[in-house]
């Protein structure tokens, strides 16, 4: 490694060191996000969305912490506005998965025997387990495999979500007669297949970073 | 022509190519959506809603060709972020246009005699319409008038658009009793508006393409 | 000041002059809002609303303006993005403000024994005026702790507007039996949501350009 390469290097490094954190988080709350939809007793779902909101607030700190690097470091390890790009998306997804629980409780809807709502937290759960992986490699860029695997299940994925979105929503307007209630579950299950959207937005962003490095 | 513009000039004509491909298929799912509203049967209204999404789907394809010529090419026609906003902004304006139509269908509901509904697909014709105009002459600039026409019309389609918009809203709540419907019928109003918008966003790329050219 | 700082000083200074203005237009959309809510006749709210129109107008010629510019300059006193997200994020924040006041009328919505909708107004009239107040220190980079107090103030009344938010709309489904009037209210108290969003928005921006700058 020569004295300029030396130099630069601890620079970069924090930056990895931020996007793997924050896909630790992202993560982190597709499972609890799990065990909330799973969870049949209102207060233990709450005790749940409270760790979910710490999680979300610790990673608002460490999406702050990236956008100030980026404005203090003038050499980065992938271009300016993928580095944007990708803290956006990871931070919108924390922010989606996180809104999607507290809506539950919120609106005191009991999410036990709704099966369109596990099975978007269950595409929430494989989704942020991508992501974390795909974000992981880019510190080496040795497994491309592993990465483009990734990006492939992730957007599979979203069409799955898609799909489960527009089944959720049939059966809503097809079996609850109470409007007042359609608009909250309508409103839960959107927040949910928003947060795969943004699950994609960050494999866009990998796959554009990926590409101008092969 | 000199050595280094021949070199350059193939990798620069993909993006004119990329950028027209996508403005067709804005257009043509413009029109697309002008028969589904004007089809008074269900099963006929579907296969064209099936023949959009084939277009949408091939729009993706193209798109996601932009964004990956977009990291391969360094040197582009345009500036980079223009590139990014104007196949975003396309790729945009066909998503809403197909999922306006597909929410016809899907939500059951009769488009033959909503007037407003016709008059803001007709809207998005025109739209969709002056935006392919508008694209097409990106790649010699020499009839500045005709983009500038373009971008004037789109942007006063869009703020008729609006004005469309609320009638509908308006009439929509004075007329429809059902909750549920008026949730429906609000969406689709709200998906057609936004598709006017993205022409806008469309429009404004493009204008800030000609100002630096000029 | 030598030649060529002299040859570029005029240039820069139309960006300081056209955000200023743009948050003055911003402030002065606060102030008009609160009159609205606070205003018991429907004609006099109305005539405040086509006052409202015009600023939203004004600015968005502004902010029109500002990306013309943006594409004539090729020095520009802060980072282009930079330059393009604040103009985008104060054109929104002055567009979403005239929203929920347009919204108001046209839902025909009783304004006057909404505690929560006072208090999202009085947010808003905060948020835009500390907006105001860290634009306009941009100019001379001087008084760094005047920006940063504004900045701080702008993303607690942020937090703050979500709480007073889910208030209102747990209230609303609590006290509002027709689903349409539920519509209705939630699509105003999400606009002013919206609008405190948009000026947490503006000051992420101011907050990552003086970082650039220090």
């Amino acid at each position: 490694m020569n004295f300029f390469a030396k130099f630069l290097a601890p620079k970069n490094k924090i930056f990895y060191e931020l996007f793997e954190k924050s896909a630790d988080n992202v993560k982190q709350m597709g499972d609890l996000l799990f065990q909330v939809v799973s969870e049949p007793e209102f207060d233990k779902r709450q005790s749940l969305i409270t760790k979910m909101e710490d999680v979300e607030h610790a990673n608002d700190e460490l999406t702050h912490t990236l956008f100030t690097e980026l404005g203090r470091n003038f050499i980065t390890p992938f271009d300016r506005e993928d580095i944007h790009y990708l803290a956006s998306a990871l931070d919108d997804v924390a922010d989606f998965v996180y809104a999607s629980a507290k809506k539950i409780n919120f609106y005191r809807v009991n999410p036990n025997n709704d099966i369109g709502l596990h099975k978007l937290a269950e595409i929430v759960v494989q989704s942020t387990s991508e992501v974390r992986k795909a974000v992981g490699e880019l510190r080496n860029m040795k497994n491309m495999r592993v990465i483009t695997d990734s990006l492939v299940k992730i957007n599979s994925l979203e069409n799955e979500a898609d799909d489960i979105f527009d089944m959720c929503i049939e059966r809503l307007f097809a079996t609850e007669p109470d409007a007042k209630e359609v608009i909250k579950k309508r409103e839960i299950y959107q927040v949910l297949e928003t947060a795969t959207d943004k699950c994609e937005d960050a494999a866009n962003v990998i796959e554009s970073i990926i590409v101008k490095y092969a």
